[in-house]
């Protein structure tokens, strides 16, 4: 597969994030064991710690700081995933029963928090202050972008600049700290830091975008939930806000988010975007930010780390899952 | 009033903590601005930040880094309240509607996760690298705490010292952070920062058991909320246990666990506690770790502070709201 030959020279590091992951479990509570160890055992990518240790290549690459980091950034983004499911009352996430869906949205809550709570302590293990600071701020952009994003549930005067903004607090935000944070542990100089966070920023945004095309043509067994739960919640994404403006009139994303007839709008929402080309055009512009972000690396040592950063751009770019 | 006589010596830095905390809903986003606003200008005692501006008091008293920790504190512990009351669909808090019965559970979740992060941001602007590490594992511990509090609902099997190990964690872990810090912050010697810990901790162990006493007794209009809603929510405090070890046979407590005639059985427990001398043994209890909360204190120089200490000690145990 293509990633784990992109991962291949950090492989046996990643590893060891995984084995930060799996000492999170290794508590006294065996109900809290039993909760940590499902909601970390999953079937992530973990692109987000490898681009973590990936920034962390170009200078001095120190395991003692990045490793934590990684392991930091992973546990944030797990503790998003589980308040976004409670709070979405998702049944299925990576093909396995949600958290809120095995022990209920209250306890779901406060297993994000105690994430939360570990994520920070792994943030702290790097003895870096700097990147603490700026863990704690992306916390803060990563959940009042989640925040904006209920307040515009079923709100149709969203232009794509909203939608971008929104994206690049909910998704992109923790996309740019996990490599800014690579390069400010391996002691980068200001410049390489702002490339590789200006790397990590357009990434993010590319990634989300590809999120949100899946949520269109995805299969439902590859992907692990179901399709269309963006329509459900009421979010306009890409496709969605694409398939408004070329058929303005009588459209399904409309009545659906005036509450008519939802089930079957999804549908039919769903059925148009997918007999038309503007699954390609959201590509299109996926492909777009995928470019920005290898431009903004230019500046960086063209050696062998920065030529995987390109290939991880277009696997994010292209991916179908 | 005798918490404002206590609090005399802090009154103006308690007022920069407050402004603090006004400054945190000075956000782009109007939506998030009001949400924060009412969640902050709530009629809170303060009792977390003025024990750490306290506690900073016996050594190197310096603002720069009391003020941005005390306002960590609160935040860490309006943002749990705001978790907690989504969590139990609480209506009313401190006489006002909660954030989650004015807004929803889903932006009461965001929120409290946004609340974190500023709170994180605050605890990172002491510079201390080892204040921001005990802020994230104390985090752990509360939510850890709520967690175990979710586990034993409605289970009869519970002794006072896991009652007593439960309020730890989820109360009298955020005192003894309030009080540590506060010491460390003010480069106190190590002896000390173990006094003031210990008082902080059996404080707050206090503080709850008062607090589970007031939801016996109280007044639903002082209180600013129902009576008996920790039985309705099937935690069992020390009043309630009390009960159970009283009257073994028969008891509204085990029935109400058992979910039988819910509202009827929650009426009787409180009938019979209030009738009792239970509530008088719950407050010699409470009384007890207010002694050893002062007795804590005095290896400390015996001046002004540690006077106040004893008599914010005293008016925990006897208070009424």
């Amino acid at each position: 597969m293509l990633l784990s030959r992109i991962y291949e020279p950090i492989k046996s590091d990643l590893d060891k994030v995984e084995e930060s992951l799996a000492s999170v479990s290794k508590v006294d509570f065996p109900w809290l064991s039993e909760m940590l160890g499902y909601s970390l055992s999953g079937e992530g990518k973990r692109i987000r710690p490898a681009l973590t240790l990936l920034a962390g290549k170009f200078y001095n690459y120190n395991l003692d700081c990045l490793q934590p980091m990684a392991a930091a950034i992973e546990l944030m983004h797990t503790a998003t995933l589980v308040h976004d499911d409670a709070i979405d009352k998702s049944l299925v996430r990576r093909g396995r029963s949600t958290i809120n869906s095995v022990w209920g949205e209250e306890k779901a809550v406060l297993l994000g928090d105690y994430l939360f709570a570990r994520a920070g302590e792994f943030a702290t293990d790097t003895q870096n202050l700097h990147v603490v600071r700026l863990f704690t701020q992306t916390l803060g952009t990563i959940s009042s972008g989640e925040l904006g994003q209920t307040f515009s549930a079923f709100n149709m005067n969203q232009t794509r600049e909203d939608y971008i903004d929104r994206i690049s607090r909910k998704t992109a935000s923790l996309f740019s700290l996990a490599t800014e944070s690579g390069a400010i542990l391996s002691r980068a100089p200001e410049s390489a830091v702002k490339s590789l966070k200006g790397y990590g920023h357009n990434m993010g945004i590319a990634f989300q975008i590809v999120d949100d095309i899946l949520d269109f043509i995805g299969n439902e067994e590859e992907m692990g939930k179901p399709v269309g739960s963006d329509l459900a919640q009421g979010t306009l994404t890409l496709p969605a806000m694409i398939l408004v403006e070329r058929y303005d009139k009588d459209n399904p994303v409309k009545r659906l988010f005036n509450h008519e007839d939802e089930g079957r709008n999804i549908e039919r929402a769903i059925e148009m975007v997918r007999n038309s080309s503007i699954i390609e055009e959201c590509f299109g512009v996926a492909s777009e930010y995928c470019a920005r972000a290898c431009h903004s690396l230019s500046e960086l040592p063209d050696n062998h780390t920065h030529r995987l950063l390109v290939e991880l751009a277009d696997y994010i770019a292209k991916r179908k899952r």
